[in-house]
């Protein structure tokens, strides 16, 4: 039988892949309430910390255009990563964990704890264990090395951490070697052109620090001294017997240190290092001390919902550990946003409330103190003083009414929280009222928002991104956003009854009913649904 | 005496570097009214079309920032460039000019000709003649590459031209292999969100596509195809037989074609490549007719202003070539911008006047058509009717003026075009006047800027960005513009006096001596001029 490609232990909740080849792009990731980093097998990471909005303490090698998390994401020799070379005489050079050397080891293991992501590489009987765990609150990585001379003679090593900064800023960018912290510290100045935005450039995290806990031998600050000619896989400054020992200033800035060390036969070394953006020196300092470069591993906090026993371990472990994470995940760090679309604001709450019930509940009567009087949400929730919509919420989307009654059921069924209905909410324009009254709002602007056939406008969208050329005139309807609304009228219907108020029960369960059948007259092809009706009237996603 | 690093030739105007590592961000550019682009001598590339603003057809490995065109320009492995592979059984992989592979040729030759870039390498008896043209008026890269086999034995190589696209979009990316073309065809759809900007992205050239001449026996669309493990230095595609075949699905497209020849002794091949990008297949198709894929080099249009010959070759050929080439292409194309500073405008089109006054005059009547009825210059001139202020063009800067009497004593100088100051110009809000009259209003808007001591308030800028902190609260004075504003008094008293308006003449020149003891009195620090008074009254730009 075929090795796995990858195992999974229920016992520690891991998942451990066992090759950095067969799935280049797995990955892992860690947050905590000011940062999350994703890392994959191969050492490649992408890590955002909120100050408040997000941010990058470690960038690409050019200018990176800021705009949401990207889905498919693409990795490239210089993109930015963590990574460890080691060098030995007369063998080949190694890289940790795979990148940028790419020289398969003789065993690999990247494996993915709750909270933590862990290496296990053993190559010329050596072996290797590197460690991610996150500070508790800060935006820091905590790093650790530690490496087992596994045979009966001395080792001769040097190791080279190498924590790229990429390309801080096009404005001023530099970073220097600071012997007393034993980090490195690179610097930049956010670019502005506005005078007003001064201030808020002067509150930003514009250092990133590389710190050891043990004096490095050798140093570099710049990165074209690093690489040379030898480029990523044979750099230059890991060729030459010690680092530059330069600064870098105005030129593109690196984090590289050099340590020389024996290595007694069966014996171990521990090596520990921070990485993360600071504002000031002094900041740095502190958080060194605080941490005197030991891990302090993040507390395991995950919550389980249900726990299943099945003869498919995987999907046990999919059901125990992957999905109470994700959702933890979701519901504590909103996408690091700080204007979720009000759509995944909801229906991430809607997955939290089997785990935080009263921190979804929290989230919900934030999104509902968004809602205008008339009963029309916003298309995303401000978590912020300073938050402002962007990107796809300056877009208008229809279907954001739909999911508050669709949390509200769910959260009912779980909670049996009848009370929440007659708590008080203000309205984002004017006045308060009942969360009940609330929906009502929410359910009649729904349905005013019904054409003349009686099918919902799709207008710029509904949930859909590629469906907002088809209705923005006003006129074309959405066969989903139809469905969505009838079934929240059903749910709305339901959720009346049991507040024993039969009358509005009885009418949107008798809406609910009119829009099925206009759905059945209009919508129906053949033995399938179209997508909507377009401003033209040209019914679309059908055979034709 | 050790051979020179570059040398330059007066005859063709040349100059061509000898390594590919002494200078490696050594650069050359090419221009024509639809493009730029600027190549290093190792086959880094950033090129520009205007669509009108400008663009990119090829792009970073990851989401690039949009902005303004970046000093100190950082390489990396993935930056985009050019590049041709060579693969000879049993001999080391050569890569041309010189990356990502990195090997030293026997000789190497970069030569920047007026109107070519053009790499002549030589390895292992093969001569390789690599020249890069434009097309005339397009938006176009003609390619040609010269394979002469200098030795007595035939020889079989493969070779790979790999132009990659880059991360094209993350809305939707991809490239297809045209059969009937000889071309690799990637595609993309420009991100936008708001409905109103669809007609806009419709009219982009969205596709950018590399042709050739010759049908290849091999192709790969498809970037991770390309690379493998072997990474750039030693792409798989390169080591395996043939390349993929596959076309890139939303997935990171490129273009890489192999041919494999058979060179007999003292034979030569030629191959010609056209890259560019396109809003239509059709549009490809008539382009590729239109050259045949033959090269059809640009004509010589440089003109020369001036013609020095002295001993110092360098110096001569600085000032018959690179100086005219320079002031030509920043006449013609404007910085590549839609809206180029207007203090940027008038300097550039200040050294064009000695190449192409009527130009000039047009563009300086362009700038007046632009001032406020008041005398207020805008930060930016616009060159198209959709164009708008960006970036540093937000933020107002208080020099503008100053350049319109320095160019236009420049331009009198040189033309003795009196004529001019009695051209009739509109202003941008009100009326129209006389060039004449445009000035003295502009001279009046710099006097009205004077402070209670008679110096020059900085307000967000004068011309230096990194001031734009010293009087944005509107009290702080600039030394610098002070004096700028005083010798601008002093050519325009010059040219009123050569215009027979005395009384203006002498009014002018009184102010300019005024300011002139307003400066010694205010600015002077022992033997220094201050840079500045802040908001704050404190004097700055001192020794304390």
């Amino acid at each position: 039988m075929p090795s796995p490609i990858y195992t999974s232990n229920s016992q520690d909740r891991s998942v451990t892949l066992h090759s950095p080849v067969s799935m280049p792009n797995a990955c892992g990731f860690l947050w905590n309430p000011k940062m999350m980093i994703q890392m994959n097998c191969c050492g490649y990471a992408q890590a955002q910390h909120m100050q408040p909005e997000p941010s990058k303490y470690a960038k690409a090698p050019g200018l990176e255009a800021e705009t949401f998390m990207q889905p498919e994401h693409h990795y490239y020799a210089h993109h930015p990563g963590r990574f460890v070379y080691v060098k030995e005489t007369g063998k080949k050079l190694l890289s940790l964990p795979y990148e940028p050397v790419r020289k398969a080891p003789e065993s690999f293991k990247f494996t993915h704890l709750p909270n933590a992501l862990k290496w296990e590489i053993v190559d010329a009987n050596i072996r290797y264990i590197l460690t991610l765990t996150l500070s508790d609150k800060q935006a820091l990585e905590v790093w650790n090395l530690s490496i087992d001379n596994l045979g009966e003679t001395e080792r001769s090593l040097s190791i080279y951490p190498y924590f790229p900064f990429g390309y801080l800023s096009w404005m001023n960018q530099g970073a220097v070697y600071d012997q007393s912290l034993h980090a490195i510290i690179g610097r930049c100045v956010t670019p502005y052109q506005k005078a007003t935005d001064l201030e808020k450039i002067k509150a930003l995290k514009d250092l990133t620090f590389f710190a050891s806990d043990r004096k490095p031998d050798s140093w570099t600050c710049v990165q074209n001294d690093f690489e040379g000619q030898g480029g990523l896989a044979e750099p230059q400054g890991v060729s030459d017997p010690t680092l530059s020992g330069n600064d870098a200033v105005y030129e593109v800035p690196t984090a590289c240190m050099q340590f020389n060390l024996t290595l007694a036969a069966n014996n171990t070394q521990q090596f520990n290092w921070l990485f993360g953006p600071a504002q000031t020196r002094s900041e740095i300092a502190v958080l060194l001390k605080h941490f005197s470069c030991t891990a302090s591993p993040q507390k395991s906090v995950h919550r389980k919902a249900i726990h299943i026993s099945c003869p498919d371990t995987e999907l046990s472990q999919f059901v125990n550990t992957w999905l109470p994470r994700q959702i933890q995940y979701h519901g504590e760090s909103n996408r690091l946003t700080t204007d979720p679309q009000t759509r995944n604001f909801l229906q991430d709450n809607m997955a939290f409330l089997y785990l935080e019930p009263s921190a979804a509940k929290r989230s919900f009567l934030l999104a509902l103190a968004q809602q205008k009087a008339d009963g029309e949400m916003p298309d995303g929730i401000l978590l912020h003083k300073d938050a402002e919509l962007k990107y796809i919420n300056k877009v208008p989307h229809s279907d954001h009414n739909v999911w508050l009654v669709i949390f509200l059921h769910a959260y009912l069924n779980e909670t049996n929280d009848l009370a929440i209905l007659n708590t008080r909410c203000a309205y984002s324009d004017a006045g308060e009222a009942s969360v009940f009254e609330h929906i009502e709002a929410a359910m009649c602007h729904l349905n005013q928002n019904l054409d003349a056939r009686g099918l919902a406008k799709i207008h710029q969208g509904d949930w859909c991104d590629p469906m907002n050329m088809v209705g923005f005139k006003g006129k074309g309807v959405s066969s989903w956003l139809s469905m969505a609304t009838s079934y929240s009228f059903k749910l709305w219907s339901i959720i009346c009854k049991n507040s024993a108020k039969h009358k509005q029960a009885d009418i949107w369960l008798t809406r609910h009913k009119q829009l099925n059948a206009n759905i059945n007259t209009h919508f129906k092809d053949n033995h399938w649904y179209a997508r909507g009706i377009t401003d033209q009237g040209r019914l679309f996603g059908i055979d034709k």
